[in-house]
């Protein structure tokens, strides 16, 4: 009877270990059966734990997941306008060149103060998105924002002081698009 | 000794049913040792499932969020211009009304030819991150795409065709940023 019972355990638990000796009296059999009792129980609670730690391991990462991605997403809208921005910049450059005439005619005064209104349009269009004009002249040369293509020794500006500009920078709220061309004094 | 280890197996186990009578002898004991076995056993069972349930779920749920995130990624990534873009196109329409002119002098002439190539570089920089300018005249009026806000009978047309654009119409790939504002044929 007693090794029926520990028959019945073995075949509900194919992993434990077989009782090697068979041959015992009754209270040798609770023994034993305690044993077996005792095995299957770890081995119940080691799956449990294996069960938990991997619930928990799959939680953990589902959490984090979920933190880079909103992380991402936000990231993601703030220079969502980047590309787009980055590639308006050379109509920008041109924009202002056609703007530099000196009128002559009425006529033509007209056209300019027209195309002067639609370029203003733009940049606050621009502005709205969170583009900014990176400021120059008179200012500290700062390497983040700035690219010295001259150096020049000018009266009445300080060392490292910038003099002129050469080609517009623009930052897309704290990023950097493109770094200001200047010339800087020595 | 077999009511001992029936003893511990109640400790370690606290939600067990209690074994109500404690004099049997030694197989008797055993039935009912195995009976707790059965018990405890059924009840790690169900701890297991439970777990593993919530394992499977809580694996599924992370799957569908990657899922939707990486879906939603690439729609942001799509249309990712799209708010500056609709913002530009108010710029667009002033840019091609400042176009309208007829220059007399050579230095308007000059100026607007200047300002021809701003517009063509603008509007390429636009077909480029995917804009484009919805077509209009001769086509079947399309409610998806045009804006009828006008109707009339005009000769050499057919019913439904758009006779005049009022204002350009675009899209952003394939979403309509804004309408054709037309004149349609009854």
């Amino acid at each position: 009877m007693a090794e029926k019972e520990t028959q019945t355990v073995e075949e509900t638990k194919a992993e434990q270990e077989p009782i090697a000796d068979a041959e015992h009296d009754s209270d040798e059999a609770v023994e034993a059966e305690a044993e077996v009792v005792e095995s299957k129980e770890e081995q119940f609670e080691a799956q449990i734990n294996e069960l938990n730690n991997r619930l928990l391991r799959t939680q953990a990462d589902y959490d984090n997941f979920r933190r880079r991605s909103r992380e991402e997403k936000e990231a993601a809208a703030k220079y969502r306008s980047q590309v787009v921005i980055e590639s308006l910049l050379p109509v920008l450059d041109n924009f202002e060149r056609a703007l530099l005439v000196n009128p002559e005619s009425d006529e033509t005064k007209s056209l300019l103060q027209g195309m002067e209104m639609v370029y203003r349009q733009l940049q606050d269009t621009l502005k709205n998105e969170g583009v900014a004009v990176i400021e120059t002249e008179g200012q500290t040369f700062d390497p983040h924002l700035h690219q010295a293509v001259m150096q020049v020794e000018e009266d009445g500006f300080e060392s490292g002081q910038i003099v002129e500009e050469l080609q517009k920078g623009y930052k897309l709220k704290d990023r950097v698009l493109r770094p200001a061309m200047v010339k800087v004094n020595a």
